[in-house]
């Protein structure tokens, strides 16, 4: 199922992509006298039952909305965490001149980085080393403590196409990354969460990045130094994991700050990242 | 104007304190009729209009509740953003074996670390070094994005006191210290947001801390390398503020880290940490 927001009269609807149109998930339930709503964010048990809705009535044909027509929202609206790991794919980690590291290296976007689906983004002025990053995101669906890799994919509601747009001047400033990776709007998101049934192994995934149609990156999710189930593990032996927390899994090589001639991200620029079976978000900056 | 939340049916409730009992809010507000409810996270307008309800009906006997029978919640209990800065005093960066900052050293505490008022903090088994550090944390009121120094405190909803609890052996165990600071729990908050209007000015307030009873930090937030008005100005340069994001300031010296021998908290240890006009919070480590 591929899961998205969409935008009508200041408030968030969600609803369901389809080849004839996007289920509006709200509409019908409202017109079942239904007081069920999926949460946002939603869960693996708001998920099944939205299967089951959407084999059923949601698909009538008087339920669908014309995609082109929506503004879309970022598909994860609400993620009670931004987790990023940082240098997850051996060449990266060579190319940004750091050690390939020997336990997950953990830092943060705040929810500000959220914007609509393929909006402009704006370089402001505060920095310079504007750089991008594809990443496999992968988004949480039930609470977890200390879970096991072995069941730690149990937990995955889904993924989405994300572009870890950083500033490298402003990351690099002091020994915390996080003032060079919170920009306002420093996170456009794939248009689809695309739940993990329809992705399978998260581990076989092409991810592919181009800076005005030039590829840049070209990559595959199996030469991530720790895996999905890995991080998973790593992370809720430390926190409480919860539904809609958002993890980015790292980005490979490719990046410019692994240039010899660094030409940074200018306004104008547009950058597109696509992942395998998820899509892709491309962004112009602004 | 001093407010807390309280527990009730599995629902978090706003309140007042005062000398003669909490004032519940909702209960009054029911009452009237009306559908306005102060916000949560709060916003300044929200203060704004309960300093007048408060000094009307709400100030009513009916609706004043015993503290002492609370549960009582985060005062923050909703932070879009958790943002703490490090290395903020200068005889605390010298004892942690750093350079004085040049710039704000931002980095991430997430939403799993709050816990109820007084709450035990369980210490668990992935790492070994604990830590205390007392802070004055910063709430704000109104969205803000590349706010001067100088207007910057008109953003202040109010201040609470907290203790920024770390591990040192996972702070350390990458570049990045965020696992050493985003365990469950690790974020004691003191009962009361207290509104700016009551604090005055930020920057002469003495904080302290105390380990079973012995005095372990003391000073003044006078010893700040960077004032709450400056790093309200760095931050809203990088990122737009909103209302509940909440910064913790930096701890002064006297942590167990910046000892020569380092006997680490261990279960049955009680931490108080309390600042000047805003109260404590006395936490035994589980």
């Amino acid at each position: 199922m591929k899961i998205l927001y969409f935008r009508k009269d200041n408030q968030l609807y969600p609803g369901i992509a389809t080849e004839e149109g996007v289920l509006d998930i709200d509409k019908y339930l409202a017109e079942q006298n239904t007081t069920w709503r999926p949460q946002n964010p939603m869960t693996l048990d708001d998920v099944a039952e939205l299967e089951t809705l959407a084999a059923n009535g949601l698909n009538d044909p008087q339920y669908r909305l014309p995609e082109e027509g929506l503004t879309i929202a970022p598909c994860v609206p609400r993620p009670p965490k931004i987790i990023c790991i940082g240098l997850n794919y051996r060449q990266h980690a060579i190319e940004s001149g750091m050690a390939i590291p020997t336990v997950p290296v953990a830092f943060t976007k705040y929810s500000n980085t959220l914007t609509d689906f393929q909006s402009d983004v704006p370089l402001g002025s505060v920095g310079v080393e504007f750089d991008y990053e594809v990443e496999l995101a992968v988004v949480i669906g039930k609470k977890g403590k200390h879970v096991q890799k072995e069941e730690a994919l149990d937990y995955v509601l889904g993924y989405c196409v994300a572009n870890d747009l950083s500033c490298r001047d402003l990351q690099f400033m002091s020994s915390q990354w996080l003032m060079g990776k919170s920009l306002d709007a420093f996170l456009p998101l794939g248009k689809y969460l695309v739940t993990a049934d329809e992705v399978g192994d998260p581990q076989t995934l092409q991810l592919t990045c181009t800076l005005n149609g030039e590829q840049r990156q070209n990559s595959n999710t199996a030469d991530m130094v720790f895996t999905v189930a890995e991080i998973i593990e790593f992370l809720s032996k430390h926190m409480t994991l919860e539904p809609g927390d958002l993890i980015l899994t790292g980005t490979p090589q490719g990046v410019i700050m692994g240039h010899k001639e660094k030409v940074w991200l200018k306004p104008g620029d547009v950058v597109n990242v696509a992942i395998d079976k998820l899509g892709y978000t491309e962004n112009k900056m602004a």
